[in-house]
């Protein structure tokens, strides 16, 4: 049985019972069930039958330690909706038992008052460290990372050290990448536990440690982050303050989730869709709306520019009707082969692959690829132009076709290049603005052709 | 001074030192240098200088550990070049270094005359070894995962388990998460190192772990392998065969690199890309040609629909030639709302957020949101069409517009889904062909809706 199989049984069963009202039987499944698949069934039952009742019925079989992690686990909506309906003292245990980092974010969606009443029945520092993680902005290292890793002060021995790892052991993150810091805070060397547990007991850390660590300030922003644990394939990458001070680490899952946003994150912006808060069967529409009307919008106007170069030409269209057959097909084609320039460069300036000192060689690189594809295309299209219309017109619809794929090409290879260099996204590139820049230009330069060649003869 | 700065500054330190065969001074940078930058380094000798001699001279620098570790990081046909200029002893050497997963991947690149040589060469368990790992399917959990484990038989108590773990540790991948096997050699449980720590010395293993473990096939296909490591925030996931034997594990560094790379391909799948080998920056023209050409070839044919429907309207289309002003307007519009549409629920399908029973629902929330959309996009260009032919032709274009951004997002929407229905991947449904058939179909919604109020009129 597959992994995604057995999983769709015990949700199954879970729900069973729940409708039921078998709490035994509850008791006996949750604890085989894990935290992310638990919250899944919850998002299920708050998403498709709306039933907050049940969701945190369910919740409240859990202990609470499961409860927190469970709850981590939700979008930011749904966590929300629960702990609203939440008491503050349950609201607050629950926030003591979560990881520094998902304690601020659940914080932070709360309102204001909520959040008063709750930082007034905290201990002091608590309040402080939560203040503090919570105040940073969203999409930097400070917002993603946690608080709770081991940090290790300089002139300890191996042994010593060790003693600490056991005693953190319980509330850290991660207890496999220690942090040295000096007596000022500051980050001055890290150490795997591996390396500590083969060290021998009587040595001195700051002997053993590596002093060189990749580290990155709070204010950097997280798709910074998410790159660099995954180029050194770090465990988990400390975050230090203007002050070289260690404020928090960013470990690998946490990452990973972020690249996995942010990809999803690029592959909309490609189609030039603005960025949701949660997946596009949950958004609200109206959230949903909004972020895919701007630019198609904008690209109406824009595509005005089209039609004044079909009016400019309207003598040429009327004198040979039969042009237009052609019109969709050689602007679509621009439009395809442009994305698609614009769609390498945009991904690749975002893994790092490509950068902007590349961009002479990848313009005599698209320049060759372009011209070959125009070539085809207009090798596949002569054949229908000569049916159609004679030897004149599949000479201007091919001579078109190549002019039209190399210039929509070349634009949309250089178009994230530029924007680059104007401060914007490069992804602001997108296939949408891309193609309906190439259908304006591919009208004039198509009927521009049309009106020299059959002029001309 | 941020990591990219002070890492070109290393790279200029380090090129202009090998320039001037300064090799002490390259004895003092190397130490200083991460891996991966060095892979850079050696990349940029190769991609932009070709000069093979120069990059072999600084892996020769290395210590062998080292010079395993840089190779690891290249891209396949870097690799591919330097494997094939160093000795067969050379080459083993560095071979036994890397990791057995990197083992097998460079060892897959070379041709079969070669690796019969190096396998004769080999001892038989090593033989063996590779062999097997050598063998999976690219693309496979078998093909990314490691054979460098911890594995603690049952029965043994914590200490002893701790011993085991310190003596894999040189050689493991990670020795944070051990996984336990029966006499069968099949996956039984597993722990955490960080759980054997603060567990009794004398404690059973058996008493301790978790059996209930995530684990997958050797037959997976990788990208599910990352998405199992993302959900579960995993350090590793450990692969089984078919009889439950524990035969790798996939860690979380190459979960993340596989997920990166899932994310290009899906990107440029979007655009009707063909998989690319490598960085688009590098990979040669001509398969980037071949992976760009099929479908855009196939499109123009495609296109053709677009044609016949014009065609078929002609007579329409010479009585009233502004009717072209709106044209690439109008399908352009449908084109970008149904490539949104595909592309939402392409991605959504991807990161799991969407579901085939989601189906209905998703479909009704489309309805609406494209409805607006097209209601929007109708207001913004109906004063346009006032100006450019009157009321009739603003009514035209208006009702055009609704129609062809609402059939054209709800086709966008469902093409993923069928395609997914009939056992493709639901990615084809690219950017380019959702444009190319909403085209067609947006010629046939215009002017059948102006051949029947104008004639009427």
């Amino acid at each position: 049985m597959s992994l995604k199989e057995s999983l769709k049984q015990q949700q199954q069963a879970l729900l069973a019972a729940l409708d039921a009202g078998q709490r035994e039987r509850l008791d006996t499944l949750l604890p085989e069930l894990r935290s992310a698949d638990i919250a899944e069934i919850i998002e299920d039952i708050l998403d498709e039958e709306d039933d907050l009742p049940v969701a945190l019925e369910l919740l409240h079989c859990l202990p609470l330690e499961r409860r927190a992690n469970v709850l981590t686990y939700l979008p930011d909506e749904e966590q929300l909706d629960i702990a609203e309906s939440m008491s503050d003292s349950g609201l607050l245990s629950v926030l003591e038992e979560m990881g520094s980092d998902e304690r601020a974010d659940l914080f932070n969606l709360l309102g204001e008052d909520r959040r008063q009443l709750l930082l007034r029945r905290m201990a002091r520092h608590e309040r402080e460290d939560l203040k503090r993680l919570a105040s940073y902005e969203e999409g930097t290292a400070g917002a993603i990372m946690t608080a709770d890793y081991v940090a290790i002060p300089v002139g300890l021995t191996v042994s010593q050290a060790m003693m600490r790892v056991r005693q953190t052991a319980p509330d850290a993150e991660t207890v496999y990448q220690l942090y040295i810091i000096d007596h000022e805070g500051r980050l001055a060397g890290t150490m795997s536990l591996r390396q500590l547990m083969v060290a021998p007991p009587g040595a001195r850390i700051d002997a053993l440690m590596i002093k060189d660590v990749i580290s990155m300030v709070v204010t950097a922003p997280q798709e910074e982050v998410a790159r660099v644990v995954a180029r050194y394939d770090l465990l988990a990458l400390p975050v230090v303050d203007a002050e070289q001070k260690l404020v928090g680490i960013v470990t690998h899952d946490d990452a990973m989730d972020v690249a996995e946003s942010e990809a999803t994150e690029d592959i909309h912006k490609g189609m030039s869709i603005g960025q949701l808060e949660g997946g596009v069967s949950r958004v609200p529409l109206w959230s949903l709306y909004r972020k895919r009307v701007t630019w198609l919008v904008l690209l109406v106007f824009a595509n005005l520019f089209s039609g004044a170069g079909i009016a400019y030409f309207e003598e040429t269209i009327a004198a040979q009707v039969a042009l237009v057959f052609f019109l969709p097909l050689l602007i679509g084609s621009g439009g395809n082969a442009g994305a698609q320039a614009a769609t390498l460069m945009v991904r690749g300036m975002a893994t790092g692959d490509v950068g902007i000192k590349d961009w002479g060689k990848l313009l005599g690189r698209e320049l060759l690829v372009a011209g070959s594809l125009g070539l085809t295309m207009a090798l596949a299209v002569a054949p229908i132009g000569v049916m159609r219309g004679g030897e004149a017109v599949a000479m201007v619809v091919a001579m078109s076709m190549v002019i039209i794929v190399l210039f929509g090409s070349l634009l949309g290879m250089c178009l994230p290049f530029l924007l680059d260099r104007l401060g914007w996204d490069p992804a602001t590139a997108s296939a949408p603005l891309v193609t309906t820049l190439i259908d304006a230009s591919g009208v004039l330069i198509y009927f521009s052709i049309a009106t020299a060649v059959l002029t001309g003869l």
